[in-house]
């Protein structure tokens, strides 16, 4: 399975190009859209949202992962093996906080991606560059590429979650970077001066009132049942938050 | 084949987790995204605008349909075989407009589904339950449930066509519930007191011209001639229209 | 492989609908959303952006595009065999473009298909005329139609290349109709009354600042590095453009 993460938006030609390539050269492997519209020039909001949402994907998935502001700068191509999953796309930390979520931490692998195609635009990696290696992946094939470092000391700067929202979904729900496991379910969350309990779902509020709650991926999420959490509480992608004390 | 009706919306992960599910467990089953902005919080408008649909896929196709405003409640999940096609969604009517419309109204077969995952989210029954079950129907397994008797009282509250505004489209066009068969071509359509007459398509009146039309879907339309008639008329999901007498 | 190429949106049921006719007809053959907010109501714009993305596509792919404002009119239905694939559509203009950018100009082949469906709409071809026909010809069957001429007066009336703007993507860039080989690359880009300088892409100039580029399509694209062309320089499909001379 090869499993699309991007900022590409779902208009435009990118995704589908993207895809063709992928029809071309791993013709039997399915591809499955998990998002476009992940935080665009933000690998590390970008960064935490996919970090929870790879454990429900089979092993030897190969995640094509692109969310790119620096295409066509210095930033090196890389793939990494993550507790038997492929990831392909830029190294700008996109995958550091898959890697912090590791089950297996010993065991990861680090490549930079040393193929080139034949022809290589200057701002259009996904398509030229990245799918033709996760295809490669897919295939089977060795890692088109030079092992090196796990960059751990950049790893390590980034906190185990991210006390920040970092996405805002059609239904105006906001995701935090934090896994709510952490947190006892009698803490509130506080954003921008305002204490939110926690729900099990919804339907556990009256229509109209915000809460937090455990989320379908196991994040920290701020809604209000039958509303629109960022406009009730003026939320956007990069506002902190924080827990009450216990 | 697999048919995908949501108000999940084109963006966020949950269309492509869903079908991750769908991909694992039934992989060599098609699966068709008919839509993901059903209308949000209402069964009723849904209800309709799946039951104007569903004649047009083959016989054996699963619906797998999520407009589910009381997830996580005590609606109850459910399975249904209309017309030699499977549903699977939540028992919230969702389904009863396809029962209404069914060319045989005395084989249809209702179950609640009694199988559960052994991880359910309070919030993402979609990705969850309803997932792995219709991928269970669509690999010729039996349903995964208790047979409970069509819910027929309730089926028959709703009228046979819905003189509402039920969806309106990219192109600002507006779908009523109302098929156009059951109605006179030379019946003017009243919405928000204006009249509009019938006419075959949109080449048929001038430009910047409202009209109503029998849409591809059956159903009465509401449009403009290279325009936008959600604007021009003021017209919301939900607006009720009516028929002037012949 | 069926390449889609429509300006349906991304919401609603009509690419759905015609997935499912593509997959009940030619299950076999995959099926690629290249876009489907092509400009609506802009044969033209439509024309030039298809042109300069048919080349990446294998041969015997088949384009299925439908940007159709005269639906339902006198405006006939199309097939082409245009350097080794299918094209197939409304014979409103949509494929001139990559009549004149061919390769092989001589062994272009023109038909106008005459099959008709028991059923068809009068505003949904797409899904009713050209989803099945497309289907037919990706399953190698004969086109299903009469060999006419091809309207060489017509598409000789375009230019070679469309000085004027023919999509704007979700990031704000701004697609031209001009190929970027045409030009110098000291030549500067007039849109507006500004004056835009070429850059080889995004990170060669400062976040905020302007310029125009050769986009991963060939075309000549004006850009801001971290920034939004369409709202920096005021841009709107349609817009004409003007290059300095040398």
């Amino acid at each position: 399975m090869i499993v699309l993460f991007t900022d590409f938006g779902t208009t435009g030609p990118y995704v589908g190009q993207m895809k063709s390539v992928l029809c071309q050269r791993a013709p039997s492997t399915p591809v499955i859209d998990l998002m476009h519209d992940a935080p665009a020039f933000d690998p590390q909001a970008a960064a935490y949202l996919l970090a929870a949402m790879v454990a429900e994907f089979p092993s030897e998935s190969v995640f094509l992962c692109v969310v790119d502001p620096g295409v066509g700068s210095q930033r090196k191509p890389m793939m990494a093996r993550i507790d038997s999953r492929w990831f392909v796309g830029p190294d700008n930390g996109l995958f550091d906080a898959v890697v912090q979520h590791a089950l297996d931490q010993t065991g990861i692998e680090w490549w930079e991606i040393t193929w080139r195609p034949e022809r290589l635009s200057a701002s259009f990696h996904g398509r030229d560059l990245f799918a033709p290696v996760a295809a490669m992946l897919a295939n089977g094939e060795a890692p088109p590429g030079r092992a090196v470092d796990v960059p751990l000391d950049r790893i390590r700067e980034w906190p185990g979650d991210l006390e920040k929202i970092i996405y805002i979904d059609h239904f105006g729900n906001a995701m935090t970077g934090v896994r709510a496991s952490r947190f006892d379910s009698r803490q509130k969350v506080i954003v921008g001066g305002q204490y939110l309990c926690r729900a099990s779902t919804f339907s556990d509020v009256p229509a109209g009132q915000g809460f937090w709650y455990e989320n379908s991926n196991g994040l920290v999420e701020l809604a209000v049942n039958q509303g629109r959490a960022d406009e009730f509480f003026q939320l956007n992608v990069g506002d902190a938050i924080s827990f009450q004390a216990r």
